[in-house]
């Protein structure tokens, strides 16, 4: 925990807030117990900045959040459709998609997907939003990942994915590559991307798409990338492919204001 | 899993190997128990190649190993020097870190390790030998990497480092991120690499390398490269970090076979 979120319907008008639970002992054992003390504190879907240990009664701690930020950190530029993976690996995948940034996440179906994984304990809220917010206080981000459920791939793409991830450049990734037709890598195909540009990645199930569900993709307008010959799980593959389009935005944004700066 | 890796030692003078366990199941379940089905076979630190089923004796599963390429594949070109992470985590970071494709780990202490943390089962050559396997049949590698356990980091600097990975353009990433000295991303620090560079990644504890630590990898030829301002946990900026650093070598490559080719 390198932040301690706080719910804004915890926040006192006088700027204070009281915890009782995990928080309240890390700030003890981490911060001190001492009232005085500083610490990282964030805003969920707010601003950061820091908090001042106001008292300890007890086992719950006073913190008044007496610096923040005007303005809450930007939404990561990247969004993640995911064929649902085994519930397991989705498990655990939630608070490392959190840390590495991930704007929305639009979990699917897909032909290889089987159906009971809709009905694990790894697609509810509750689940869900407590590994994100484990995995946002890590990377000291307050921006929870909007997390969408779509039974149909079909209807998905044909009735919602405009409106949900409409002005994100699209890019395909298959789990199993296909390795025949030279893909681009993530880097090449976000070259060309403006400063400002969204990211959505697509990641396959267990066994890749079939066919039709890869030209469907294609037919809207996503672009297959590789991440090499290497066979990579879904929870992997998934890791690599957000720092990989973190690094290429990154890039990008870089290479852009090093041509602005030559410009008179 | 999706190569059936076989040990040297189990293959019979004919190129036979009789499976027992396991590898049997996945053969007769999803290759069929049919004799003359041929699937994906590789022989641990050897070739890779194809196998024909010849014959299923109850449980046991006959592969005839007559098609392996004439060589093993390449030792990945990236190395990595890794501060023993919690038990729990580390035993979950072996598949991963043989799926992405590491040439060789080297575990270390640091003045933020536990020291309990050797004394775990995540750091025998039982369980990680198990693990990375597994990495390995997912990712259709037969080559192990090769694991070292060095519990000072002082004396593994100063007398091993340049015999085990001497070779390798070495970067230092922290988990914790200073922030302040703007360090190199891996590619920008990968870019004057040659096509047969090998790269040593060294990843540091949780809460990060100490400023003696920094100073002594920096002494020692570590240029410092950053995963940008979020604060990941250890395995999640391993599974990034390796990913960037092949998409880098790969485009360093690319980036020669280009000029080379524009050449008389």
């Amino acid at each position: 925990m390198n932040v301690v979120l706080v719910d804004p319907a915890e926040l006192a008008p006088d700027g204070t807030v009281t915890l009782t639970d995990a928080r309240a002992e890390h700030v003890r054992t981490v911060l001190g117990a001492t009232a005085g003390a500083r610490g990282r504190v964030g805003v969920i879907d707010g601003p950061l900045g820091t908090a001042c240990v106001e008292r300890v009664d007890g086992r719950a701690v006073v913190l008044r959040c007496d610096e923040l930020a005007p303005a809450p950190p930007p939404r990561p530029r990247v969004d993640l459709l995911l064929a649902v993976p085994r519930p397991k690996v989705l498990k655990r995948l939630w608070a490392p998609l959190a840390q590495l940034g991930v704007g929305r996440i639009l979990l699917t179906s897909a032909a290889r997907v089987e159906k009971y994984y809709f009905d694990s304990h790894a697609v509810t809220p509750e689940l869900w939003r407590t590994r994100l917010l484990e995995g946002l206080a890590q990377a000291r981000d307050t921006r929870v990942p909007i997390v969408t459920v779509h039974r149909s791939l079909e209807r998905l793409v044909a009735n919602d994915l405009d409106r949900l991830s409409g002005d994100a450049h699209r890019l395909l990734a298959d789990v199993e590559l296909a390795g025949t037709e030279r893909p681009l890598t993530v880097r090449d195909a976000c070259r060309e991307l403006r400063t400002d540009s969204r990211v959505l990645l697509a990641v396959g199930p267990e066994g890749g798409w079939r066919d039709d569900e890869r030209a469907l993709l294609g037919e809207r307008g996503f672009t297959a990338v590789t991440l090499g010959p290497r066979a990579l799980r879904t929870d992997v593959a998934c890791i690599a492919l957000l720092a990989l389009a973190h690094e290429a935005l990154e890039a990008t944004a870089a290479t852009r204001r090093a041509v602005a700066a030559t410009k008179p």
